[in-house]
C-alpha cells in the first residue's frame, strides 16, 4: 500500500514541469533507501568510487534542502583534497565535432596515465529535461574507461545554478581524483563567460574556412580563447582548415595582450585521424607550465573564487529584490512609465527600491 | 556672524575630499544666491539658455540633498522635451587626437545648422578634480560657438555616478535643443561600456599603422563600434591609414552581426585637414535613417532605458550590501577563508548573506 502511494507521488509528480528532470526523479527515490552519512561519501569519493562520487553530485543537483545541506558537508570535507588539476574550457558551435574532439583529448590524456572528468555546462538542456543517455552515447569511448568520469549539465535551472552545481561537481571529481577536468559549453548562449571564470585554459573549435565561420560565435568568445583549434583538417579540409588557421592567428593579433601573458594560437586539427591532438596537449602543459612559473595559474584561481563569491552574493541579493511582492506588483507600470518616457531610469530605479 | 560660520564650513569643507571638487564648491556657492524655481529653469532650458542649463547641470551634480531634489524636479519637466536628438558616442586612446576629431565633427555639423552639445565621461579625472579649462582650451572653436555647448566629465565619483549624471545631463541639453549629442569617453577604462549604453552611435578612433594600434584599447571595444575611423591620415600617413582601414575593415568582418542590422565599416579621416569628415556624417545619417526604419533606433533607446533601471537598482542593493557594518567588518576574514581552500565561494557568500 505504502510501496503503491509512493509510486503515485512520483507519477503525479511527472506531470510538473521539475519532475521532468531526470536527477529530480532520482533525488526522490534515494530517499527511499537508507541515507548515507557525510564520512561515508567523503570516504567513498577519495577512494575514487564513481558511485558514491555520482550521488554525492546528485545531492548537489537536488533541490531538497535536507540534500543541499548534506551536499555542502561533503564539499566542505573534500575541499582539502581539490585544486590539484588542470580544468579545460572546451567550447564551440553544434556540428564543429565537440564530441568527437573530447572523445580523442581525452583518450590521449589516460594514455598519458591521467584520469579525466568530463563536464557538460548546458542550460538550454532545461527545456529538454538533460540527456544523460545521449552524453554517455556521443562519448562511447571516454564512457566504457575507468579512467573516465562524464557527468551531463545538471537540468532544470538557470544559468547561475548550472555555474554553481558545476564548480561544485569539479571540487568532488579533483577529490576523486580526475586530475583533467573538461568544461564543456555549447558557444551560442551566455555560458561561455560562466565557464571562462571556472577554468585555467580555454579552447574555441572552430570549422575550416576562413573567417566566416566566427558568424556562429557570440562575441567576445574569440577574445577568451587560450587556444583555437580549427577541426576537421582531415582530406580534402586540409587546405582549407591551414587558410582558416592563418586567419584566425591574424584576429588573434589584433586583440591586446592577455593578463596572464600567454600568447594565444591558432592551431588545426582533427579529432577523427587523431591528427594535431597531441600537439594541443603540448600546448596545454606549456600553458601551465608558463603561468604557474609567473604565478598567474594560482592568481587567476583565486581571482576565479573571488568572482563566484561577490557573483553569488549579487545574483541572491538582486533574486530577494524582484521577488519581493511589492516590487512584483509594481514593475511592470514603473517600466511602462519608463519607456513613455515620463520618469528616468534613475527616478524608476528609487520608486521601485523605496519598496524595499 | 551668521556669514563668518558659513564660511568657516565652506573652509572646513576643503580640507574634506569631497571639497577638492571645483562643481561642490560651486554647489556651494548657489546656496548663498537666492534660489530659484523649478519652473525658472525650465523655462530657461527650453529657451536653450546656456547659464541656466549648466547651473541646472550643477544642481545635478550636487551631492547636497536640497539640489538632488530640485534637480529630480527639473529633469522630470525637461523630460517630455528631450529625445529629440541623435547620440554620438566616440571613443580612442590618448594622442589619438579626440579633442581635434570633435572639433571638426561639431564644426561640420554646426555648419549644417544643427546644436552640438559635447559631454565627457572619464572618471579618471576625479583625481585631478575634473578639468573644465582643459576641455574648454582643447576645443576653442566649439568653445567659443553658440551653438556648441562643452560640459567636462563630472569629477569626484565613481563611474556609476558620472554615467547616471551624463545620462541626465543629456535629458536637459535636449531640451535645451541640443540635437546632435557627443559623449566623448578615453578608451581604456571601463567607461565605454557605459557610454556604448546611452548613445545610438559609437565611433572608435584609431590611428594609422596596420594591427598593432589595438594593443592600447580594451577587450570588447572593437565588437561594440558602429564605426571605426582611422584618424590622422595625412601626408606621408594616407597610405599607412589606407593599410590600417583595410585591417581594421577585415578584423570587423570576423565579428557576428549586430542586433542592428548595420555592417560596421572602417573609414579614413584626417581631423586637421577636415579630410573624411563629410564622409563619417553621411555614413551616421545613413546609420539613423536605417535603424530607424527596422526599428531598432527606438528599441535600442527602450533597452537601454531599461538597462539603466535595472542596472542602477543592482548598484543600490550592491552598495547597501556592502555597506552593511556586519558585512564590512567580516568580509576580509571570510574571504581568507576562501583563498585558503577551507570555504567554496557559495559557502562564503551565505555566511555573509546571512548578516543582512
Amino acid at each position: 500500500m505504502k510501496e503503491g502511494q509512493s509510486a503515485l507521488h512520483i507519477q503525479k509528480g511527472i506531470a510538473q514541469p521539475d519532475a521532468l528532470n531526470p536527477l529530480f526523479q532520482k533525488g526522490q527515490l534515494l530517499v527511499k533507501k537508507r541515507q548515507r552519512s557525510v564520512a561515508e561519501y567523503v570516504e567513498g569519493i577519495l577512494k575514487g568510487d564513481t558511485v558514491l562520487l555520482s550521488q554525492a553530485i546528485t545531492l548537489i543537483e537536488s533541490t531538497k534542502a535536507e540534500h543541499k545541506i548534506l551536499a555542502q558537508a561533503i564539499i566542505e570535507a573534500c575541499l582539502p583534497h581539490a585544486n590539484q588539476s588542470i580544468r579545460i574550457g572546451i567550447t564551440g558551435t553544434p556540428g564543429v565535432g565537440k564530441s568527437t574532439f573530447i572523445e580523442a583529448f581525452g583518450q590521449q590524456r589516460i594514455d598519458a596515465h591521467h584520469k579525466v572528468a568530463v563536464l557538460a555546462i548546458d542550460p538550454s538542456s532545461q527545456m529538454t529535461g538533460g540527456s544523460i543517455l545521449g552524453d554517455k552515447t556521443r562519448m562511447q569511448y571516454l564512457a566504457n574507461r575507468p579512467e573516465a568520469f562524464i557527468r551531463p549539465s545538471p537540468a532544470g535551472d538557470s544559468l547561475g545554478g548550472v555555474a554553481r552545481k558545476t564548480r561544485e561537481t569539479i571540487i568532488l571529481c579533483e577529490s576523486a581524483g580526475y586530475d583533467t577536468i573538461i568544461i564543456e559549453t555549447v558557444g551560442v548562449g551566455q555560458s561561455e563567460t560562466a565557464v571562462h571564470s571556472m577554468v585555467d585554459f580555454f579552447v574555441l573549435l572552430l570549422l575550416p574556412g576562413a573567417g566566416d565561420e566566427l558568424q556562429g560565435i557570440k562575441r567576445g568568445i574569440v577574445e577568451m580563447a587560450d587556444l583555437i583549434a580549427v577541426n576537421k583538417a582531415d582530406d580534402n579540409r586540409l587546405m582549407l582548415a591551414k587558410q582558416a588557421r592563418a586567419a584566425y592567428q591574424n584576429a588573434l593579433g589584433l586583440f591586446p595582450p592577455k593578463e596572464s601573458a600567454w600568447v594565444p594560437q591558432a592551431l588545426i586539427c582533427s579529432a577523427i585521424s587523431k591528427m594535431g591532438i597531441d600537439d594541443i596537449w603540448q600546448h596545454i602543459e606549456n600553458y601551465q607550465k608558463f603561468t604557474k612559473e609567473n604565478g598567474f595559474f594560482d592568481k587567476n584561481r583565486q581571482h576565479q573564487a573571488k568572482y563566484w563569491l561577490h557573483a553569488t552574493i549579487q545574483e541572491e541579493l538582486k533574486t530577494r529584490f524582484y521577488e519581493n511582492e511589492n516590487v512584483k506588483n509594481n514593475l511592470t507600470s514603473i517600466e511602462q512609465q519608463l519607456f513613455l518616457g515620463e520618469i528616468t531610469p534613475f527616478q524608476a530605479a528609487e520608486q521601485l527600491l523605496r519598496f524595499l
